[in-house]
């Protein structure tokens, strides 16, 4: 079974480094710093509407580069097959980890398979390493947040959630929710390369974004203000989230990213990202720590971190 | 929970890439091909005599990196807890790794955890990716291997595999085997600096010193006879088999490797591994693969590969 799991794998992923048949890979590395990220991926089920666990693994990875600065380069692929999973399943996966790395331009270069006995795991677990090399001057860290910078959103959020949730509920909405699951590099390099001056940039996932803005409030030392109004959200997503009595605010995304930016560069910033994209809010206080959530009504209030997980093995 | 397993696993690893607070660590490399490699650990037991799942993980991705003639920098960690797994386990389990990384100067840069429901995992898997630089211009790869050339072992064989064996079969030896879980890294970087003219090496893992013969038999297409007197195994260890109904040659390792060598190297390349370590053998025809296994009595039996796992979950 090993041997047929690695031939499944080289058929699937084909590219020369993995041919060379060694325990690792060597890798030429162009100039400059290197990011260096890993993430498990346990999310149930396999397949969903928009994505499955193989593609899901690769963009978690990239987008966790991208937001850095990093132009993604090379991913890893480990395997932890609960025995008695089909091959068939197996195959589908791979064959959509690897489409997706084609995708992002990004090489699978080394893996690993391991198999553990019926009971003691759930189908497939993935985990991916990944290298990107940061081209580029620009401090990209929670750091250089700074009160007066602006937050902004790539795109409509909780598309990913609601996807995973729908078919784990049984329920069928209107209208299908496809996971909104995809490579961010392009846009955050675009950021980048377009001269916006970004402060930080986090891709939004487990805990929606409200997590992650809570998650750089706290990296930063600052307080950061949105407003309700601004923040895009699908209207089937918006409806699929009040029947499952969900916040959409909480509720994950794997292709949406935020990025605070100077000021001056909040238009810049927009047009780059189009027409998706939305201003949500600014950073105000230095000192006081907090995410508060100006509502369509004109109240404030905190937009506070959840204690638990919302969704678990959304991811 | 997530945030309490976050604290703790700073506190075990305690370094400034993990206090960066980004999604991927941003690290400067020196120059020189990279070597990167995965690898997943579902050994059960999680703690067993000479280590634990911890410390197997650090020193199977360093040993990954080193056989390639990398030497190992940084590593990342990422942690599959399955609901109810002890926090105290888990502390134990996050120092050792960290202490095993201090031990092989290699830094945790970068980490990830998911926690399963109850009865989808089975207490912990990690997974560890590895990066490495390989700073010199020996080619070390299978490809190299030519009839002549000279197979050494790093030291005496199968103690991980009986450690782990021990345990599940509950079975008191005389004197408790220990793992040999260790880094093979600077034994690794010696022969390269001490000028060995090396053509390839490979930690002898899952499988054991049968298995990584068969493989480097089939990527270099040769064929390899060992000398079955020369090969070292404790006498504990060989009592040890006998009574479990295992061959030592197929028992699993995790801090030996199998050094193949040009003839005129040998002897230097035993004088720096020292005493433990044997020449057990020669690459002989190109054409023909195979692993042939000259036995004590003087007769020649091929070494086959395993069609199953001997021992599964042995790291």
């Amino acid at each position: 079974m090993q041997s047929l799991i690695g031939e499944l794998f080289f058929k699937a992923f084909d590219n020369p480094l993995l041919s060379q048949g060694h325990d690792s890979a060597s890798l030429d590395l162009p100039l400059g710093k290197i990011a260096f990220t890993t993430d498990s991926y346990v999310v149930k089920p396999l397949f969903f509407p928009g994505g499955d666990i193989g593609s899901l693994a690769v963009h978690g990875t990239v987008n966790d580069l991208a937001v850095c600065g990093a132009r993604p380069l090379y991913v890893s692929a480990a395997f932890i097959i609960e025995e008695g999973l089909e091959m068939e399943t197996l195959w589908k996966i791979a064959l959509s980890m690897g489409k997706a790395a084609e995708a992002c331009s990004v090489r699978i270069a080394t893996g690993d398979t391991k198999v553990v006995d019926k009971g003691k795991g759930d189908g497939l677990f993935i985990n991916t390493a990944g290298i990107g090399v940061i081209e580029h001057p620009v401090p990209i860290s929670p750091k250089q947040i700074k009160p007066g910078d602006r937050v902004i959103v790539s795109g409509d959020i909780g598309r990913h959630g609601i996807a995973i949730m729908a078919v784990r509920s049984g329920i069928d909405f209107e209208t299908e929710i496809k996971s909104d699951s995809a490579s961010i590099a392009p846009e955050a390099m675009a950021l980048v390369s377009g001269g916006v001056q970004i402060k930080c940039m986090r891709d939004v996932t487990r805990g929606g974004l409200a997590s992650v803005l809570n998650e750089l409030a706290v990296s930063a030392e600052v307080s950061i203000e949105i407003d309700e109004s601004a923040i895009p959200v699908r209207e089937d997503v918006s409806a699929a989230c009040e029947l499952l009595g969900f916040d959409p605010l909480y509720v994950a995304c794997e292709g949406r990213f935020v990025a605070v930016v100077h000021p001056d560069s909040t238009n810049l910033a927009l047009q780059i990202l189009g027409p998706k994209s939305r201003c949500i809010g600014e950073v105000q206080s230095q000192g006081e720590v907090a995410v508060w959530l100006k509502s369509c009504l004109g109240t404030r209030r905190v937009l506070a971190l959840l204690s638990g997980e919302q969704l678990p093995r959304i991811c």
